[in-house]
């Protein structure tokens, strides 16, 4: 099986050297503009892997021509974040065959706004498009064409039609093998539902805001090891709203706690989200999030809790810590993450009841 | 004219020594419950001052002894926090004469709190009760019957029936004098929509709630010190919504600005609202709030925007920054100050028009 990465981040080097190395033939595509992000890869068609996936893959191919990258390609994977989908998705429109299978790595609904933009662009040939809920790495480039992996991470997937998944499922087993992916989602809402960050971050950050601007007085911030009981509880009931959500439309909502279990050494006491995320190794020792203009902030806004909550008004879910949490980042950022977010209109799910999203995500066709 | 200055903390000390030592009759009362606050004054009869004003008053009299201490008093004046008067109001419904004359420094809607009270009881005589929009000083308590006063503070005053005020104004003028008052707003509404302490106070906590929990960490939390560009934009937004509620009714709001302009000493810049909170010479050098069970979270919550959200909410001004601010809190402090804080409720102006609230205050009299 031919595979194309798109990107050109932490993610998606990795996810490129990592199905080298277990014998996968890999191109790594980056846009143009970014072109210098996998200049290195271009050059020596190798990547370095170290931590929890070690050695020196060699690529099939990398380059800036996305045309080429695509052409022969069974599977297009897209990691890059979420603000970056739309770009893409354009970028595809009427490039594709029919059989070409796009997964987004993660989503966060991202493959409902591919479709939508195919659709408005009058290129929606029905492809399958899936998502998984995470990216599978914990991982960062320490260096150019140079990854250190934190761990693996649990993703599952879905698709859209979500009747094409058994299918899809056999014809990409050995991705999906090699990925270490845990499970499939019923359809991409619950998949977008399964992110975690929106829920372990925005409580955290936005009592966090003063620290963060004083940092130069009172040093870097470090968002688990500086977790407070306010910030757990914030934590808690956004993850409360979400599950609201998720539970009306009938998913399997994992839990942060649920999510954290899933990390710790056995003996561990997970009963506590404070004590566990402080706890957690992997991220002990990042300074981050110090600005607001941070992922943490934006992305898990724009893309988190603005789609949730738009997702949740169109259902008559009240979510009023989520939209609470946004109006005070439209203050402090001075814009309106309720318009520039990624909401119903963008996913194509606006003026649709519950049962029409379902059948929409199940079928691929709108009613 | 005899005067029962009623509390035990910092500005009921204050204000019974300021007094007398400008030649009025003073006693001054706390509960029986709170003996210790005024142990030191029942003692010796005297308070000491210094600072901004300086001097040794002898009162008239202390006790714990409410009906002996109002019985001939002309003016109460009623010195405690907000979360108080409910307590005060319940103790002195049947025990007034009419024309003692009430008054709280400060009021924040108080004086509509006790009128209901009365009400509620059966004992609505008419008795003229006022509110200032602040204490008239910025002062503490440093030791038994001692006070440190930093500066007066510009405090305005208003009555309910306002149109009783000329009268009470001519009967007061004494003392109108030697507290400094500045000015009459035109009703207590308009008295407790000038309260500034809530918009300056709540969105620089709310996203410092995780700084003020990592103290032991990061040392203690100075407001004013560590005040940041966010911050500063809460408190604007904050203070917009405020100035619509206060547009709605065509009253004067003193802006956040135009607060901290009366403060500025000749040539400073005032017109940033950050270097001007960062300059605040008064209160640099304290170290607060170190918990956010501090007042300037709950007292300014429950007495503050509550309060103003609520009185937004049946005039239809939308307040999104303050209800946003409370649900955090709400969230963190695992309370409701929806229920707990003082409402159109407790103000006994629940259902009513603006131009019923408006002839309310000015007649005291309900259609």
């Amino acid at each position: 099986m031919k595979i194309c990465v798109l990107g050109g981040g932490n993610g998606a080097h990795t996810m490129a050297a990592d199905l080298s190395l277990q014998g996968f033939d890999v191109t790594l595509c980056e846009l143009p503009q970014f072109k210098k992000n996998i200049e290195k890869v271009i050059e020596t068609k190798s990547i370095e892997l170290m931590g929890a996936i070690e050695g020196t893959a060699e690529l099939k191919g990398a380059t800036t021509n996305i045309g080429e990258a695509i052409k022969d390609a069974d599977h297009l994977y897209i990691v890059v974040p979420a603000f970056a989908h739309k770009i893409f998705a354009e970028l595809l429109a009427g490039k594709l065959k029919k059989e070409q299978v796009i997964v987004l790595f993660p989503g966060t609904f991202g493959s409902l706004e591919f479709k939508e933009i195919f659709r408005k662009k009058g290129k929606d040939i029905g492809n399958v498009i899936g998502e998984t809920q995470t990216l599978p790495y914990d991982t960062r480039l320490i260096a150019p064409a140079k990854c250190r992996i934190i761990d693996r991470l649990p993703a599952k997937i879905a698709f859209i039609p979500a009747n094409k998944s058994k299918e899809i499922l056999e014809n990409m087993r050995d991705v999906y093998k090699a990925l270490h992916l845990k499970g499939t989602y019923s359809d991409v809402i619950e998949a977008g539902l399964n992110s975690a960050n929106p829920a372990m971050h925005t409580g955290v950050c936005v009592i966090n805001i003063g620290r963060i601007e004083n940092r130069a007085i009172k040093g870097d911030f470090y968002l688990y090891g500086e977790v407070t009981p306010s910030a757990t509880k914030l934590n808690k009931k956004l993850d409360e709203e979400r599950k609201e959500i998720g539970k009306k439309f009938g998913y399997n909502i994992t839990s942060l706690e649920d999510y954290w279990r899933g990390w710790l050494k056995p003996g561990w006491d997970s009963k506590d989200l404070l004590r566990v995320m402080r706890g957690d190794p992997a991220a002990l020792d990042e300074a981050e999030p110090n600005s607001i203009w941070h992922r943490y902030f934006t992305e898990d806004a724009a893309y988190g809790i603005v789609t949730w909550s738009s997702i949740a008004k169109q259902i008559g879910i009240p979510t009023p810590i989520m939209d609470s949490v946004i109006n005070i980042y439209n203050v402090i950022h001075e814009r309106d993450w309720w318009k520039e977010g990624r909401t119903v209109e963008d996913l194509g799910l606006s003026g649709m009841t519950m049962e029409e999203m379902k059948d929409y995500v199940k079928t691929g066709l709108k009613a």
